[in-house]
């Protein structure tokens, strides 16, 4: 038998915490009953927070607002971490000018936009424009049709020698209690493997992810990465991220690690987090779990 | 440089010869010109030829008959051996009753079906009927929603415990000359990963594909791997699959290998012809590039 | 709970039976306990048996020979189909003069060696003899120096355009009750991983071992798939591959598959065996179970 | 034809160099002719330069002084970065006592020692104190014998719930002029899928390994990323890794890719570098090429 950990004596011990956002604040019922109590003790003991998602479907602030309306009202877009904002980073820094062509729906791509450069949904990439398409970018599973316009990538891609970006590693995400989605993650894999190109990932477990979190605070002040905790509900992900990056490591059971499957998850892949609770919920009387 | 052989003293050598279809006797603008010479000289000679095919897109009749519509009258359904032949076999032994699910033309599971045992699009898959989905099968790419239909997919291969088969294993094929489309077999590697389960694939490379047809020439007359020669255009499905069967192969460039890549791909594959030359025709003159 | 099936009942509705030899006949300390009373059932109900093993390490009467030793000599050489057995086939149909350079014990390569060829250990493969190399063969993970001979065979394939053939597609194999080796088919794929050749693979999944032992029999007698059943303790190799090839399927607890992760094991490979079996032993009483 | 940039302009526009060192600096014959000229240039001009490798063979002072003997005097231990310091901070990050097993040379493993923890070779692994063992480290293909201690860091990772690390994802290594060797990330490959497990692994194209050489950086002053160009020879490491964390990239054809390739190479993996130069020499009269 595995030892729970209680997540407020964890907690207690750091002095920022890194949260993944599915499964751990928030699943496809709404927010994880009591999470609330959580950043209400990490608001008054002055702990630093942010929450570290491989969602690039919105920006932070649409991403913050969606916290507010389910009465999370604590989440400011300055907390948010996502592999949309390292995408928007990379483009800032390597396509300066020229279309983005993208997978997703118009508000993914909304955001990745800038002066010199604009986006473009794939649809409306025609033998007219396409000598102007710089990058390509996977943002999102919804907002486009997939036959006309995943085939029409793959041709994208075969006549321009531009990078692709993927801007969710993820291949699928829980749609209800028994249904999953394929993620944009999994149709930019079918199309790597069919184009034959090396795709550019953002996103846990990738360090880049942990990274930009990291550079954002110490713009601020001085810290080590000892100080640091990352909660998570997923091994591969979340857990191996932080690992890799060398931060300290909570696997919560509320999402996608089955609480009968922790154990036997962690042996076969080897991917050991440094703590194990129920969930992210700090109790009211103070008994974590 | 390479050395490029004369197609007609091949054949003359082999009493059987296996075709390959696309890029070596039709392409995306019809038949291959002068394909029809190579037929009318088999038949004159007396050789038993066999089109093996990664179609199932079609029964073998309807094949036929689209081969007889651009003026390849010649060709026999008994001729033509499919991956989708192999799929029907595989559910004749394996799958006696109930349904059998499918991703693709209605054409292209009609003659999957049998007595006990019927066919029905993904999309008519309920939560009444899912109990008795014995089968999942991988058709064609077309005749289906890709967003609705891929995602249910991936969703009854999560709650059912059944066989999920690929009749087709390609990748991609060539649309037009510039362009391709995604094949029913890219599809079911990502739905593959995503679920993690192990799919059946028929198809080339695979040796069942070319067991199929020595089984049915086996029926008729006693024959040796030795006398019969494989044509295709594709390194990794044609000749790969010929060669580890043990046939001799050709390679020709009339499809998917171009002239100036042949010896390049050879040397960074180690997938090795037989024989190379330019298309599968057999010139007026005898002279046969 | 999984049912779990009686072995005799289940032999005595087939004609034909393939049985996998590790952990099915014998494992890491000698036969399975009580396995002479199942060919001696076999002989006295005139049941045809096959052992189809992806062990190239031995000739078959090698292999056969272990057997009688351990005490069940009631096995005949040509009840034996190895995935050597193929790659000698391959090699007499495709390599058909030259040198046939090979990592594995001299034994291993004993039995691929014919007239117009000789084997050579990769050892032995020089500047003046390199050029006569015209296939390399990985037949056994002993018998070589793994750090001069891996890398040798890395820059012979990288120099020569000719078929690297995998006599085992095994990756490792069970040693002792806690430890396991790494066999030839790992080595393989690293090899094959770092020279980007395609290897060709002889073994389990692979039809090709089924149809071989298929073949033989039809030599002597008309049979049909549905005659036959596989046996076998391995989901991904025996079950699968006999599942695809159009078999029944047995799958024993007494090797790689645990009694308690098989029904879990069953549900998230997808690969489904007709049977499940305590082990392969036909008891004394006739209670099989 | 692809246009070759004047490497001393390019060098002129950034304020610190990132180089690569195989290939770019040195090859196995010794340094790149010409390349202590750059050296010289870049002190003359007061730009910042940094070696990124991975190579973690040895210390940053041993890597130093192979430098000094070769000639290159300039090169500071403390202009270094090698994935081995990337598995060092790791480690004392997230494995602070026990032992620490590796494979590799007694050099490679001995600049990761420290006081709470130490390393041991696998050889040196029994059965009294494997369960003192907190990580298994890849480090260096040399050093151990492959048969042995391969199939001992296997077992060791079947047995203990531990991160395995490798400090080095190259596949091989040039050896000589026409051969190569394979390297201990291809080794680490082989394992990882025999034991089934997530590896961690640390060196280009991982944004980790940029990410380190940054900090080190701005330890000491304030800079962007648009000030830094990374010089490599090698796309799907040095460039791929450089584009992806936001660098400007050199590409020069004086090590893996070939002058006649690199454009070919280029449009077939889609990663682009900023520039392509013949070599990373400043040329006397300032032409760079």
């Amino acid at each position: 038998m595995q030892r729970i950990d209680n997540f407020k004596s964890i907690i207690d011990r750091y002095e920022i915490i890194f949260f993944d956002a599915f499964g751990v604040l928030k699943n496809y019922e709404g927010l994880v009953p009591g999470i609330e109590r959580t950043f209400e003790y990490l608001e008054k003991q002055g702990k630093e927070y942010y929450i570290v998602t491989n969602d690039a479907s919105r920006s932070p602030a649409e991403l913050a607002a969606s916290y507010h309306k389910k009465g999370l009202t604590v989440i400011d877009p300055e907390r948010i971490i996502s592999s949309g904002m390292l995408t928007k980073e990379y483009l800032d820094l390597k396509v300066k000018d020229g279309i983005v062509a993208f997978l997703g729906t118009p508000e993914s791509a909304h955001y990745i936009d800038n002066n010199g450069r604009h986006t473009l949904p794939v649809s409306e990439v025609t033998a007219t424009n396409i000598d102007k398409v710089n990058a390509l970018v996977f943002m999102d599973d919804e907002g486009f049709n997939w036959f006309e316009d995943i085939n029409k990538a793959v041709n994208i891609l075969r006549k321009r020698p531009i990078p692709a970006i993927v801007a969710n590693t993820d291949y699928a995400y829980p749609l209800t209690a028994n249904d999953i989605a394929v993620a944009i993650g999994g149709i930019a894999n079918m199309v790597e493997s069919i184009v034959g190109k090396e795709f550019i990932r953002f996103g846990k477990p990738d360090s880049q992810m942990f990274m930009f979190a990291y550079d954002m605070i110490r713009e601020r002040r001085a810290i080590s990465k000892k100080d640091i905790v990352m909660v998570g509900d997923t091994l591969f992900t979340d857990i191996m991220g932080g690992n890799k990056f060398g931060l300290d490591t909570v696997l919560v059971l509320s999402g996608n690690t089955l609480p009968g499957d922790a154990e036997s998850n962690i042996h076969s892949t080897g991917i050991v987090p440094t703590y194990i609770c129920h969930n992210a919920v700090v109790e009211d009387g103070g008994f974590g779990f």
